[in-house]
């Protein structure tokens, strides 16, 4: 095992990693979203992607690619697809007949930039365009891959993914889960897709051992539970400048959370049990380097937005 | 050509073939649509899928892979996975925020049974769901199959396709589009997806020539403007009952369509003339068997629902 592996990034080596991949990964959503669509909808399409979120989907799967040698074409339409669904998802989300919020990353909401049905749509055709851009038609990316990306992405989206999740916390709010109820709510909610993001990564190279992929997606199983128990944790001590987003939504709706079953501080023990979780993973995973793997675990604790 | 080609099938002959695919399809929509997801979401799904509609979409699908000697495995998937855009597109169309609509295929809207929430979930879960049927990672359906199958209906539900022919739709109510506006506006909305259908199915086998894929896609185009047409005349001299949802509503809502543009004969007459270009283009495609792609352009033109 490298030396490299085992130590960990300070904030400017991962930011020397992340941002010309950031810069990549903009620059490409740009090119793709919303282009050419009639003007509302693509403008609105534009709207919810550009310019904003701390793209840790992308960033995991092009963490994941590079430790297993993926192909970077791949790698970076498998990328930008996660935020996608991510970005379409957040959309949905604020819809007035669900969490009805009119602040996200800062701004106004989709919908109330540009009406309740041209948010839907945006949605909509955002989802529609993930797949879109997992499949170029043109031969740049491995039909094998192709068909692999499209459904770890899917299933993760789906009804045993983050829809399902959704439909899971919008029929908890006021009751009282148990811990593994919470779990499940937020393995599927927001874990599937963070998961998958650490999978897609790791398929865009072929001759990943079976060892190596499922340390992988122990990794992002833990990582993306880790992330959803900060969240609790940042919508009961952020404020919504910070966040950029409603802070305290949690406890004005009555949703059971990690802080309101462990308590603040039992949930910030379980969210470094879960960083230690995923850090295990990836020495579990034999693979060569994992620097940016682990650079990212700790960045999703220790956050503050 | 053969005979068989060029003439009609009767009602009875257009039953034989369909019947035993129609239960193929409900067979393998109700074996994989909203199982084992969270209750209200998988009811919810279930709901907006199974035991309705016309099935058209998946038709197209199954004739054209027949025409050119498709996987029936693929093809299946590929029937199922329209009809699921559809029904999506379905279910957020009906919601207060578009259409505000309460009865569909004769039934409560979804929103109406499950709520708006649950309503936006489930049609997303759908789109997702889609994309699951044609990557089934089993092997049963060659890799660069399941790539093209999901390029192409992630193309035709998208920003250009149907979300942008919907999005079109949302902001021409009032307006008087040219005839060209109104062609485009019904090319993505219904029509991209009706001639996607019959290209998945055309893509579940090798080897079909660039000549026969080009016919098949007018094929494809005649008939989804065809489709509208008749959507358009049947919304003025139909009733409630008979289409299974709200009649007369597009001159309620002040919407522009072929009746209000070319009068109720000048409609029908456009609607005889694509049907002659999709019959036209099933000549040109020089493919041995058409006659269930013939019956169902004739289909499209003649029903009353």
């Amino acid at each position: 095992m490298s030396v490299q592996q085992l130590e960990s990034w300070d904030a400017a080596r991962l930011a020397a990693w992340c941002n010309p991949l950031l810069a990549d990964v903009e620059a490409a959503l740009s090119r793709w979203v919303g282009i050419d669509g009639p003007p509302p909808l693509g403008d609105a399409m534009r709207y919810a992607v550009l310019d904003g979120g701390k793209r840790l989907r992308p960033l995991l799967v092009l963490a994941a690619s590079e430790a297993v040698g993926g192909e970077p074409q791949a790698a970076l339409r498998a990328a930008c697809s996660t935020e996608l669904i991510h970005a379409y998802s957040l959309v949905h989300d604020d819809l007035p007949c669900m969490d009805n919020d009119v602040l996200r990353r800062g701004k106004p909401t989709v919908h109330v930039k540009f009406g309740e049905a041209d948010a839907l749509l945006a949605g909509d055709a955002l989802q529609a365009l993930a797949f879109e851009l997992l499949t170029p038609g043109d031969g740049s990316v491995a039909d094998a891959v192709q068909a692999r990306l499209c459904r770890l992405l899917a299933l993760a989206a789906g009804s045993h993914g983050m829809a399902g999740g959704q439909a899971i916390d919008l029929a908890s709010v006021g009751l009282a889960l148990t811990e593994p109820q919470l779990r499940r709510m937020h393995q599927l909610k927001t874990g599937a897709l963070l998961q998958a993001s650490v999978e897609m990564g790791a398929s865009c190279a072929e001759g990943v051992s079976a060892a190596a992929m499922k340390a992988l997606r122990e990794y992002g199983a833990a990582l993306g539970l880790a992330f959803q128990v900060v969240d609790d944790i940042l919508d009961v001590v952020a404020d919504s400048a910070t966040l950029g987003k409603t802070a305290g939504k949690d406890a004005e709706n009555d949703k059971p959370t990690y802080v309101s079953l462990l308590g603040l501080d039992g949930a910030r023990a379980r969210a470094q049990a879960l960083l230690s979780d995923a850090l295990a993973a990836l020495e579990r995973s034999t693979l060569p380097d994992t620097a940016a793997l682990r650079a990212l675990a700790h960045m999703v604790v220790d956050r503050d937005r």
